[in-house]
């Protein structure tokens, strides 16, 4: 079942003792393997990321301040890298996470966080990537492609269905099979099946009655049964809550250690831990320790702090969603001058300009290496511009001098760039929001701003949605920032004053109220277990199936160009596979970048399928009235449900619509493909009803030898009154005595038979 | 476990072979109890209902055309019914029907059926009461004690959970135990604890994995064990698929016959069967029988036909809601004379008014004892007006000549009276509506009618709710006239004349669309399943409690007459029941009913509740200007939640707001009531999370304990940062090592040790 290293450097599992084994599958301390060390076998540092390295300065046993770390670029987390759809940038961001770790010897990075955005509510939403699967996939995989390029893992996390703060520890997620299928599996599967992460981290919740540290089904049968992974699971931070039922499950590593360890030298000795499975356990661990080795074994390296800063920047710039841009107020003229009054043209309020929120709370917090406000960067760039911070960054009430001073500011100025947001203790690991308002005295000023200045731009600084509908009256432009890291300043400031055109497009929905979103009947669940009630209904698979108005939909942002998408035209390049060409063309004088996404519509299905399914993307980058094809492969899987009755994925015989636009409600082209199916079908038996005998083939024909033998009477003839043919269409065929007395055991036994004879 | 009659007449289990108690358990025949014959117990008859008796002229063995049956009283169904908001009046119809069983010698008519409406589109819908489980209950327990009066059984139906049409025999309704208990059960329960239903029919579908026939927690554990149901479970018309393990579970007749009776003597032989429970579930057959006994021995009974027409009469008259009253157009004054240019005041239009459509189809499809249309109403009562059919009772395209006709009337009259509705074809037992619409024909005559008349008045002739906010422009008053039974002509006119007040009040929510009932993302359920992931949010207790807009609210219906609701006051009678007083004023010069509504609002709790539930109602008849004071008494269970937690109902300590009004949206007057709560709670385990130990009168004790060890050095400091108290405050306590190392293994088995000292 584990890789061997192709040049094992450690010891295996077989120079081992029991109790050696037995101790590579706890942590060392909170941050470090065990290791054997005195079989030469390592404890390395595995630490926190996932958007940088948050290298604990604490002692090693335990830790009190989550803040106090080894500085670390700080790139913009997944809320924000997210919307830049661009997988090559993020593999570039996961290139230099890997070198900061080779730096500090560290090797393991734990991240990323692939988990679905289910509600927007989910206090760690800000370290998910999407409330889509396929986009959450396709996006984090760069991380752990780029990590491990540099010879240190990473630990995708957390699986599976931790998708809240509340109970964390201890809520028993209760999922239908089909929407961990094609909902919150996917994500991980393909990065485990495309780019191996060296470790996967359980998630603390049950899925089902069953604390994933303990869930043999999804830590073998699935991950490695199915999906083939090859590296170690490891527990989230006390996930672990019995050794012995993990390790069978198949997790390799408590962290941090419960210092337990004899409690597998018991269960091995006394049967409850079958030999080879600890064997497996560990000697995973020591082929990570192998994989490892190369990277640790790197002396005084040093990470080019200026370089990463730059892909920091460049991750910023792409992270940005225009959600409105009326009279195209953006992008603004940079004026080192001001007014020929003496105030500046451009007022710029908000505290959040001068104290930027850049990162979220909890186990992700980073030192940054360097961090250049918006103000620091207009300075730097001699753009002159009035300042007022209009309120602080807390809950506490509005404070009227500041309001006073920032309303007067705006008076003054041609254009006001306000920056609003969620203060940190908004949102954070650890709990989950209870709304999705932003703060009533950051709105209130607002209005009052809108009243002195009709020309507002809002720049938004949240780790999760925010509400934009309500207060969206007063902005001729709205610049939805997320958390944009350390370089968010220069960031900002190129795309607010044109140097780079905005191109992030939402990895989730923006609804007009909290309570259009299906998981709110069902959150955050309570006396211990959380129903997902929505089912495979989360997100756009909601609000576009059902019909239901969002304020800006998934997949959305605005550029500073014009594209045209033509040319749309898909083929069969198999039975159940296709591929989806289109031009795109940037039909205007500012270079620029689109994402063309392709999204899978079914036809008619057995079952009750989203509208329409993201399947596939791509981000392409034009100068001014530049045009490129893009060509999408659609493999069997975009096509596909998964089906509870068949305990697999199922491709339908039919015709589907292959969409192709700028957001999920933005559709420039359709095609349509008709697609062969998989050919899968049930066997009939007594419980198939009579319809479904009529509708298969070869049941059909046992029909037709029923109303024959009805007709000569050797059979109870078949009601032919409209209302009985419906009783009798949806009745189990062991059920026809209902209908026809006695006689109707001798028409099952007979149907059966003639099935029998028919198909063997 | 069964009960013994007082006045034994047939022979107890004790006589009979174990043959003979088999056959007790199965039918004689599809319409027939098998009875044991030669030993003297007769195998009587027992025949569908539920709003009249359907007595089927068919053979004995099997049956072809559900239409043909002797004739009965057609009472409304429960569509109807049960916007009467009546238990007296819905008694009277139940006695009527008990007379009717006792001519027809049918020891049990089978309904009331009060499965909840999770869903508009459900197929019967029309048989069953409301979406509130308190008002279904309430309402149909008057059929259950009227039938049984006269000495004649009903069967309590579909138990439980068979709240939708599509794969109704297979589908597996996967429900929470909350949802269950709190929306699916009670309508059961009630009625079972307060009038003892002679027998009770269980469900076709599966809940939760197991088919109803099966289900030993359903029959036997919850009916027997909890609410003490002292009659006997039948099968609905082959539910049962295996009779050893249905007769195991507590299944004591299989219906119809599939003449396996064999199987039941093997099964006691071989041990597959206990002999007592054999003989438990035969002897309540034979209790049944004696129960019977002196209605059916009564010979040449006939009951009062004319007399039942006017139950029925006055039945249809209180089902009738009032949506909309615009300068109130309604009553119109009934003309005997035309107008000066000889055309009719009143133009009635829609072949409703001369082919009304008055029941559902399927198995409770009733032959009446007579039946007059509006139209003959009219004439009787020499009320002259223009009829024009305008189109045809089906889902056929328009008739352009009828629609000229009908148009050309309109132009003429000074009133129009539009009869629309959904035809035959559009909704029935055995499948579900697609959509809630009206038909597009229709809609188009009525769009085309008020163009030529602004006085449009809509009479609606459906039996499961229709969309009314597309086209209610169209017309100044619309009357939601369900399914009326066969005198619903009579019952029409009285209303629409105003020789009565119309009185009736949604059993069920109007909403704007479809899909903002979130059942439907779970409807109708896939590949065998249907999961009710909208909880126990159903109908208005999901419409109200996420503040989305209606278009008639639950409860809700007009009068002529108006109304002041005052004095309301609540005064506890006990820790956990309190007694709600209020006056309802008639402040018009006409009688008229108003129903005062009780709703009990729920202050925090520790699960998600609806906003309010519905937990007492009265009917309230008051002559112009007249006043009465009700007094409404809330029983424990009027606070409670079901807890998945204790296994059991749950009255949280706090302060309840009781709510009086007319609508679940139109609150007249409110109060509050503290309650002590019942007292419930869990011991602290390990899996206490340190918070919850915190929270806990003798917990909190424990923590101080630790903190004081803490300041002697005995135990390790807790963090003080609030990151990580944040995260200490969400852990089960056995995770304690996570946060502090090994010393946390330590505090944990203090704090067990400290809190068993405490709590011995």
């Amino acid at each position: 079942m584990s890789e061997t290293s192709t040049t094992p450097s450690y010891p295996s599992v077989s120079d081992l003792t029991l109790e050696e084994k037995a101790s590579l599958t706890s942590g060392g301390d909170a941050w470090h393997l065990q290791g054997v060390e005195h079989k030469g076998i390592p404890g390395y540092m595995i630490t926190d990321g996932p958007h940088g390295l948050r290298k604990s300065l604490a002692s090693n046993t335990s830790e009190t301040d989550l803040n106090d770390s080894v500085p670390a670029t700080c790139f913009p987390p997944a809320a924000g890298l997210s919307s830049s759809w661009n997988p090559a940038l993020i593999r570039e961001v996961g290139e230099a996470m890997g070198e900061e770790c080779v730096q500090e010897k560290v090797a393991v990075i734990l991240g990323p966080g692939v988990n679905i955005k289910r509600n927007p509510l989910g206090g760690r939403c800000f370290e998910y990537w999407s409330e889509d699967p396929y986009l959450a996939g396709h996006e984090a995989v760069g991380i752990v492609e780029g990590v491990q390029s540099k010879g240190v893992g990473t630990s995708l996390k957390h699986f599976a269905a931790n998708n809240q703060e509340t109970d964390r520890l201890r809520v028993d997620a209760r999922i239908s099979q089909r929407a961990l299928r094609e909902i919150y599996l996917p994500a991980f599967e393909h990065i485990v099946k495309t780019a191996q992460p060296w470790t996967i981290m359980c998630s603390y919740n049950k899925i089902n009655g069953v604390h994933s540290a303990q869930n043999h089904w999804l830590l073998t049968d699935v991950l490695r049964g199915e999906w083939g992974f090859k590296g170690i699971v490891m527990s989230d931070w006390g996930a672990d809550h019995d050794r012995v039922a993990s390790l069978n499950a198949g997790l390799n590593l408590e962290m941090p250690p419960s210092y337990t360890d004899e409690q597998i030298v018991y269960a091995a000795r006394d049967g409850r831990i079958d030999p080879a499975q600890l064997d497996r356990m560990a000697q995973g661990m020591i082929d990570l320790t192998n994989k490892a080795r190369a990277a640790m074994s790197v002396e005084n390296y040093r990470f080019d702090v200026e370089a990463h800063d730059e892909v920091a920047h460049q991750a910023a710039v792409e992270s940005m969603v225009l959600l409105k841009n009326e009279h195209a107020i953006l992008p603004l003229a940079p004026a080192a001058d001001g007014r020929a009054d003496g105030a500046a043209a451009i007022a710029v309020i908000g505290e959040f300009a001068r104290t930027p929120r850049y990162q979220g709370g909890g186990s992700s917090h980073i030192t940054p290496t360097k961090m250049t406000s918006f103000l620091d960067t207009l300075a730097a760039r001699g753009i002159k511009a009035d300042f007022a911070p209009g309120f602080t960054l807390d809950l506490a009430p509005a404070d009227p001098a500041l309001e006073t001073e920032a309303v007067e500011a705006a008076r003054r100025a041609e254009t006001v760039l306000m920056f609003l947001g969620l203060p940190e203790e908004a949102e954070s690991e650890g709990f989950d929001r209870e709304n999705i308002d932003m703060p009533a005295k950051q709105i209130e000023l607002l209005r009052q701003v809108a009243a002195v200045n009709p020309n507002v731009v809002v720049v938004l600084s949240n780790g999760s949605v925010v509400s934009v509908a309500p207060w969206a009256k007063y902005a001729k432009g709205i610049l939805e920032a997320w958390l944009l890291g350390q370089a968010g300043g220069p960031a900002l400031a190129d795309v607010i004053f044109g140097k780079v055109s905005p191109s992030g497009k939402l990895a989730q929905s923006i609804p007009m109220d909290i309570n259009d979103d299906p998981s709110m009947l069902n959150w955050p669940g309570e006396e211990g277990h959380v129903d997902y009630g929505e089912g495979v209904f989360v997100g756009y698979r909601y609000y576009d199936t059902y019909g239901k108005a969002v304020d800006y939909p998934f997949g959305y942002g605005l550029s500073y160009a014009t594209f045209e998408i033509g040319g749309v035209a898909v083929a069969k390049t198999g039975a159940n596979t296709a591929s989806v060409t289109a031009t795109v063309t940037n039909t205007s004088d500012v270079p620029a970048a689109e994402t063309v996404q392709v999204y899978v519509a079914p036809g008619k299905s057995d079952v009750a399928r989203p509208v329409h399914e993201l399947k596939g993307f791509e981000k392409v980058f034009l100068g001014a009235g530049e045009s490129k094809t893009v060509t999408i492969e659609l493999d069997e899987r975009a096509f596909a449900y998964w089906s509870e009755k068949y305990g697999d994925w199922h491709v339908e015989t039919g015709e589907y619509t292959v969409e192709v636009g700028t957001s999920s409600r933005d559709i420039a082209a359709t095609a349509t493909v008709a697609l062969e199916g998989d050919g899968k079908s049930m066997p009939l038996t007594e419980w198939s009803s009579f319809g479904e005998w009529s509708a298969d083939p070869v049941g059909a024909k046992v029909v037709e030898a029923v109303d024959a033998a009805g007709e000569r009477g050797e059979l109870p003839k078949l009601p032919d009154n409209a209302m009985m043919r419906l009783f009798l269409n949806s009745m189990p065929i062991n059920s026809l005595p209902t209908l026809l007395g006695a006689a109707g055991k001798d028409l099952t036994a007979f149907m059966l038979e003639e099935y029998a004879k028919l198909t063997k």
